[in-house]
């Protein structure tokens, strides 16, 4: 063991931050950059995800070029379920299909426990990437089962989520058995990145914010509750939605060490909603990084000064890079992050 | 004029409304109804808003069937812009597609003032309604200038409404001029409607959701107000946006007798935000009206009650009826509605 420093984005997840501002983006890996659409040419999306030279390639050339805190695990929420035998692709322009969608009980056949031999092109692919990035952070990830449940119940990405609201509160048993399944599989493959080298791990409950408070408590929370309490306190962990402003406070209650905000929410009331005990990740609105630089860097600063409330803050956007960013602006994010952002936290904290 | 009592929608609107409680549903005119898409078979979209027969009966159709307690203007977002002379066109699975997209002084050149003239079909199409609906109210409509702006900075619908962001953050002065253009083309477009007949208007910002709320209050609240100042006390006024959960506040300082509430903050939760002085719509998701019955049926109950603690209540989903709902389930809820609802209201005040 080495005595290096804490690296700033766990020392900031697990509340020992100080005045450091660790900086990731969510979607850093993948279409904002010249180099990964030059490396995918030819390849499809799940191939990528399964060829452990692609996701090491893809999973650093973000870390090469912004210099981010974090590395995160390339990969796509529907991976581990194509692993496991389900019957799935992902089409360009719509996203995941899924062959044989899940209506009844007959249907959860199709669902079988993940096991780590499902996936040893992961284990690989993190082996090499946590070799390359030295004291820099792997940050793993899975979908969270209503995510993964939504997918599955409406074969495919879907607006309204009607279908899988309708088993919900039609069927709640059933609901609670696809996701019983569902929490072993995103629990194992988290498991699975942590034993080969991730230092963090973020849970994506991508749709969760489609649904009322109480539907999530009753629904989804004990759900993902059980992913990460399968985790123990192996790594900090991460909990992400979009458009969670009512369930900031239901989140936080499913066990992370961090919960991340979308754009809707300043960090310093999420952070009142969430709880002193829990740091927060966020939360610039990706669609400013097209605004012109000096606009664009008042609000990171911004960010910066609501982040600096809350016990510990991760900086990152409040979604994901979107396909048209340019790349450079990113980098020159981070690099005002890394020398101002210490100077306005130790200032918004006096 | 007549001594007839008021209508249960506009006592509701204006907080005198006792147990009775009205129900409407955002988009009950349109593609749930298979006597609506046997009438627009061959016609498009935009034609259809345009001819004062179709308007008539479209609008007429759910009130026909549901027995609902308002009927809403058939009509569709962009309707005035086209009036006015913007080569737009609706394409179906896409949207509003727009032929010169706003990005400069010069683009706002298409915006002149709307004038009665530019939809005297409107004016038709509306005389003869009220004639048919008798002492149910005609609910007019307008797209607030949000939602407007996103569609013509964007060329059409948008996920993220990047581009509409970024002209907000980065041009000001711009985004301002565009808006006060648009606010006086939905105030006029509003006010036609009201000299027709319509006796409430709803103002829909269908994307507001899309914004914090530092920047909804200093770009678009101004212009969402001057819309309702506009109308002066003219007839009762609703102001209804979707993800809305951190703006129900400054939503409810436009001006407004009600403000709409999507499906995820319950209706007391959102009436203590929204403040003493207005009454609320909503809010039942559309998602569950896939659901069983007796499921669904519990729901409606539980909306009644939530709604009962506001100063008024109109019933109403938390979004548009979905095309894939069978009529029947709406007919039913109104039944419902009809039937239990005042012991439910009467109840839940005690």
């Amino acid at each position: 063991m080495t005595d290096a420093p804490m690296p700033a984005l766990l020392a900031a997840a697990t509340r020992q931050q100080g005045t450091q501002l660790p900086v990731w983006f969510m979607r850093q890996a993948g279409r904002s950059l010249p180099e990964y659409r030059e490396l995918r040419v030819g390849t499809r999306m799940l191939d990528a995800c399964a060829d452990p030279g692609m996701i090491h390639e893809i999973t650093m050339q973000p870390v090469r070029r912004h210099k981010v805190d974090a590395a995160i695990f390339f990969s796509d929420i529907v991976l581990p379920l194509k692993a496991i035998g389900v019957d799935l692709d992902i089409v360009a322009g719509t996203g995941p299909v899924i062959a044989h969608p899940v209506r009844t009980r007959a249907d959860l056949d199709q669902l079988v426990p993940l096991e780590p031999g499902h996936v040893g092109f992961v284990t690989q692919a993190i082996r090499s990437i946590v070799d390359e990035l030295g004291q820099t952070p792997l940050i793993g990830f899975a979908g969270a089962p209503f995510t993964l449940a939504s997918y599955l119940v409406e074969g495919g990405p879907s607006k309204d989520h009607a279908l899988t609201k309708s088993m919900m509160a039609g069927d709640p048993e059933l609901w609670d058995q696809l996701c019983r399944r569902l929490a072993q599989i995103s629990g194992a493959f988290l498991r699975v990145q942590i034993d080969a080298g991730a230092r963090a791990v973020q849970l994506f409950d991508s749709w969760a914010g489609a649904l009322a408070e109480r539907d999530y408590r009753e629904r989804v929370l004990p759900h993902s509750t059980s992913v990460f309490e399968s985790l123990g306190a192996a790594v900090p962990t991460i909990h992400f939605g979009v458009g969670t402003a009512e369930l900031l406070g239901a989140m936080a209650e499913a066990g992370s060490d961090v919960v991340g905000v979308d754009w809707r929410t300043p960090l310093d009331l999420a952070s009142a909603r969430i709880g002193a005990d829990k740091a927060v990740q966020g939360n610039l609105d990706p669609a400013l990084l097209l605004a012109p630089w000096e606009v664009l860097a008042e609000r990171v600063r911004d960010v910066i000064r609501a982040g600096a409330q809350a016990p510990g803050h991760i900086f990152n956007l409040g979604h994901g890079v979107p396909p048209s960013t340019d790349p450079d602006v990113l980098t020159r994010i981070v690099e005002l992050i890394h020398t101002e952002g210490p100077g306005l936290r130790a200032a918004a904290d006096c």
